[in-house]
């Protein structure tokens, strides 16, 4: 280890510690002033921001990053624009620090309350997108916390440049602003020894490919809430209503088949397979979606050219992210449940039908966080669960689960209240 | 690492998982009278399980235990009585699976709820108290999780006879055995592939000493709940009532000094600290507390005797669980807070003040899982709180802080239904 690396990370995380003592009892109207400055000032400085953002795409272009990598790094109007009204939207966002989730009175007298307090220090290692910068920073400071940055290296430029803007407006308004901080160096040594300082920092959480996940996890001493991927699941039942299946799998698949909510693979009950899948891999196959499909499908369908290949061991596994789909025939639903036990991630798995019992048992038995009945996958999103802007989709059990938002970035304290009471 | 015992540990947790899928959906009453099945096993297999403990008291004097910790060891009547009435209270509580923390209907007519579900598979590590095995055991199950358990090596075949016994409770019902397994091998290897098992372990909980929590946490891949230990404060504010302070801190100390809620440092205002620690020292020292003060305690109270030797930097991070306490005296409440925040473990802290502006300044400013106003920090813990039975006390702060009983033993997940909704 590097000690100079070493010890200004520690000195960054240290400082961030201390801002964070002083950010969890700021009020509500001076958070939500810094976020509104904070916009203001991206729009004011574009300019900069952009002479910032050409510096990284420069390198990505001498690195040779593929187009859609160069496109997630630029800092479009669009980008910006989608900055700045998260500033202003999570700055109407109820605060969720001070919130009581209970009160009560004991036979003894004493009153027990326990309330949301900020988590403390919460450190964030993300991928490509530079607007992760200031989505991360707003929600973790309106939830009273301090937050160290790490974005990639492809982005430095731009990540430094967007926290600097939020920096000043914490001090324009009196704030600390080692509330928000990026780690100021591409080594890779600086993420280890921070993730070595559970003194410092309270928790981990990375966004991005599953190469990076499984090394926070596997080095860090401070506890990581998860972002994994989405393998999720479409299963239509035998008592499905087809035309709806019908657009709940296209829904799922292609409408933005990128992200973590996309369906990846659909499972269909062997009793309706043959009329719902000629009408649905048709459709599919038309928006240009390539179908691996398993000895059944390709039995069914070979002749006609709607599967492009078998499924193998391996497709069950994966998040294509992409216009590709595995189809699996099984022979009821049980099957169908097995298989997302099996193969899924536990993100969101859906199921289309009209029965009732088999709705309850499939909502019941499938241990993920959304489970669906008669919806598209795709609506696994906090905006479209009504919680306000997320940090992220939590695959974890503990503390978040699914979108994660606001209400998930602080904890709770007891707060007992007495007139003297001692234990007999 | 010696592969026949990864193996077996690594079946014993799949066996866990597999007990799991149908444990989180076991009947209220199928689980609540598998718990008082087992405490009426355990009344009528009394004698057997004293044979088993009795080896393991021999092999403990063997080994030269001490007293205390044979005292521990052993399944009295006092331990089985609790036991057994620990399982029937636990049997009267609310099932938290299946609860819904909240329900809301979206514009587009999708219906969200937010439902408790079960963790999964729990592992508990612990040390000595073989009634651990039973009260951790049912607990979990009543939350619908299968547990695996690994009680010290010196409790080892109590802690196997008592598992045996919830197994059979099991079987009686029809209910997998699976739902409650120890580690069979005292090897520490054992522990440390469990730890690694991800896939098929939700989350580690440790009791026990510190060393043992920190080797869990800098080996295990698996989120970790820690129960570290309680550097409890009691700050002894200017505007106190004495007479109350005397009261609170007696208590705090001495009511029962070996355990994590038990005050380990006296803070108190110079104002009032001379007339203070005059009458509260004498008392705590004719309790048998032996008082280590700060220079100024030292220079206030050397002539008469009541400070036995003056406090190191190390006295004020030990947590004693003894007739032991460390005295500061300190120039006002920002000063008391400072202290606790550097050398607490943010446990559970204390204030005695009949300022109102004071009290709520540190109740907000004290970052500890349970701060108190005017009141014993004894009464930190769950049955304290009226939460019910406690797997313990975190002092973490995701997921659960503070006493955590059967409500911090799930998760949650969404469930989601519609009508055949698509996003546009």
């Amino acid at each position: 280890m590097n000690t100079s690396i070493e010890e200004s990370v520690i000195q960054l995380a240290k400082g961030a510690r201390k801002a964070s003592r002083v950010s969890g009892g700021l009020s509500t109207d001076l958070k939500n002033k810094v976020l509104i400055d904070c916009a203001e000032k991206i729009e004011s400085q574009v300019e900069s921001l952009r002479e910032e953002n050409a510096k990284d795409l420069e390198t990505g272009k001498e690195k040779g990053l593929s187009g859609a990598l160069l496109d997630r790094l630029t800092l479009s109007d669009k980008t910006i624009g989608s900055m700045t009204s998260g500033l202003r939207e999570v700055a109407a966002l109820p605060d969720p620090v001070g919130e009581a989730h209970h009160s009560w009175k004991r036979p003894n007298g004493l009153e027990i309350s326990k309330v949301q307090v900020p988590i403390g220090v919460i450190a964030i290692i993300y991928e490509s997108r530079p607007n992760v910068t200031i989505d991360a920073a707003a929600l973790c400071f309106k939830a009273g916390n301090a937050t160290i940055l790490r974005g990639g290296s492809e982005a430095f430029h731009s990540n430094r440049a967007l926290a600097k803007i939020f920096r000043e407006a914490c001090e324009d308004n009196g704030v600390d602003p080692n509330v928000v901080q990026t780690l100021e160096t591409t080594d890779r040594a600086a993420v280890g020894a921070m993730l070595q300082l559970d003194d410092f920092i309270d928790v981990v959480i990375p966004r991005g490919g599953k190469g990076l996940i499984e090394r926070v996890v596997a080095e860090s001493r401070i506890p990581v809430i998860k972002h994994y991927d989405g393998i999720c699941h479409v299963y239509v039942d035998k008592d499905a209503d087809l035309e709806m299946a019908d657009d709940i799998s296209f829904n799922s698949k292609a409408q933005r088949p990128g992200v973590c909510n996309a369906m990846e693979t659909l499972l269909v009950h062997e009793g309706i397979a043959k009329v719902f899948l000629a009408k649905n891999l048709s459709r599919l196959k038309e928006a240009g979606v390539e179908i691996r499909g398993c000895e059944e499908t390709v039995a069914l369908f070979s002749n006609n050219g709607l599967v492009a290949k078998p499924a193998t061991e391996e497709d069950w596994r994966e998040e294509y992210l992409d216009l590709i789909l595995s189809v699996k025939i099984v022979p009821d639903m049980d099957a169908a449940i097995d298989h997302i036990e099996e193969y899924g991630s536990h993100h969101t798995d859906a199921i289309v039908t009209e029965n009732w019992q088999t709705a309850r048992k499939f909502q019941r038995e499938v241990n993920s966080a959304s489970v669906m009945v008669n919806a598209s996958t795709r609506f696994s999103d906090g905006q479209q669960y009504g919680l306000g802007a997320e940090i992220g989709i939590s695959t974890d059990k503990l503390h978040a689960r699914g979108p994660m938002g606001l209400n998930d970035l602080v904890t709770t304290k007891y707060l007992v209240s007495g007139e003297g009471q001692v234990r007999a």
